[in-house]
């Protein structure tokens, strides 16, 4: 069944109001009509199985038919701190970053990026990346959209870092040294509500001093297996080590 | 370090010898002289630092200083069985596929794939799917390039089942179900040296009738989590589950 997400008003007891592009996605791209069904989650927790009623050019109105518990999120709030890849791999992140249970995407400006975030365009470039994480937080029942933020200076990630219960860095080096059991131990201490924030240096890889400086704060380097993995790989790899950690291993 | 694949026939006692496209990459991308050093892996097990000797627009030839033990194989040999997804998927697949470890690639044709494989351009698509795994191989510091293989039908992957010690496939109505132990009771289960194959439907998913097939093999129905992974994101979580499994719990 396909899946919306509306903001906190527009589900409202028991009425849903839909706008915007997504009033185009149920009348032209599914063709849906009066009385067929949808899932309408409203990113704060609620989530229910509506019944369309009225469809027009502007607003589609639905009636809750039943409340929902999809029980889709991790048990730990993941925020993934991404130093900035090339090309149009922070949308490739995103997407399949979403769909694996990550809470918010934090891009961060590393010695090493190659790309610089263009201020000009920040809005825009969130913009973009919100629409990634909205459609493939649909596609894959999550109850919330993660949220993106700006890219942050190396300097400002160091001072979230506090904020966060447990702060993994994926390190290429402790890979090559044959460091391969800090990601389980940090999985093994982990408690349901914790929030974990995830470091991923960009192609290049981080510095000495940015690890040693992250060291500094407490986070933990884990190898992430024998292989070299790429930069946008990197995330994918501890999402679905932790979705297999927390959620699998029972 | 640059690293490179050669046949087995050009790494011969202390001599390399590197043709093709490999040429161009050291000499005009990497513009590496006389001199300097690369890894080269015959695919078959040896791995060796060589220094390079003679560089000529067809041919470079150098010389090995020591051989290498990288270790970078999972103790398992795994084969991912996809069903022939839509647009690029493949090649996404497999790049990342290459990076977490998969020994070989084997699509097939499922009910509801959406693309045919066309038998005409087979030779030419396996070829394109061939280079991203070698590139991909030398990226990630492989030991081998994993295979690939032609389309199969579904039929001629049941036939093929029996010759593994392990098969899983990633099921969705599983995971909706609530689904969550048979993943890791497999790798539980799994040895060094075993063969597991990963089977994995397109985007609409296996039918009823493929599942029960399958399991009819002797099959284990897997879910991989409670959110709704994309069918390209399904052999990624697979391969980190099993590299976090085998390799970082330790």
């Amino acid at each position: 069944m396909q899946r919306y997400f509306v903001s906190e008003d527009q589900l409202n007891g028991s009425t849903v109001t839909i706008t915007g592009d997504d009033v185009k996605h149920i009348a032209r791209v599914m063709r849906m009509q009066e009385g067929e069904e949808i899932i309408v989650s409203n990113n704060a927790g609620r989530t229910v199985l509506a019944k369309l009623k009225k469809l027009s050019e502007s607003d589609i109105q639905a009636e809750v038919l039943e409340e929902l518990d999809p029980k889709t999120e991790l048990p730990i709030k993941v925020t993934v701190a991404q130093g900035l890849p090339k090309g149009d791999k922070l949308e490739l992140i995103t997407q399949k970053g979403t769909e694996l249970g990550v809470s918010c995407f934090q891009p961060f400006q590393a010695s090493r990026s190659i790309v610089k975030w263009d201020m000009k365009k920040s809005k825009k470039k969130v913009e973009r990346l919100e629409k990634i994480a909205k459609e493939a937080a649909e596609q894959s029942y999550r109850e919330i959209i993660p949220t993106i933020k700006e890219a942050a200076s190396f300097t400002q990630l160091l001072e979230t870092i506090e904020g966060y219960t447990h702060t993994i860095v994926a390190y290429e080096e402790s890979a090559k040294t044959g460091e391969a059991s800090n990601l389980h131990n940090v999985l093994n201490q982990v408690k349901s509500g914790d929030s974990v924030l995830i470091v991923i240096g960009p192609e290049g890889g981080l510095t000495e001093e940015e690890v040693s400086e992250l060291e500094g704060k407490g986070a933990v380097l884990c190898g992430l297996g024998p292989r070299i993995i790429r930069t946008e790989t990197a995330p994918l790899y501890v999402m679905a080590a932790i979705s297999y950690h927390l959620e699998l291993m029972r």
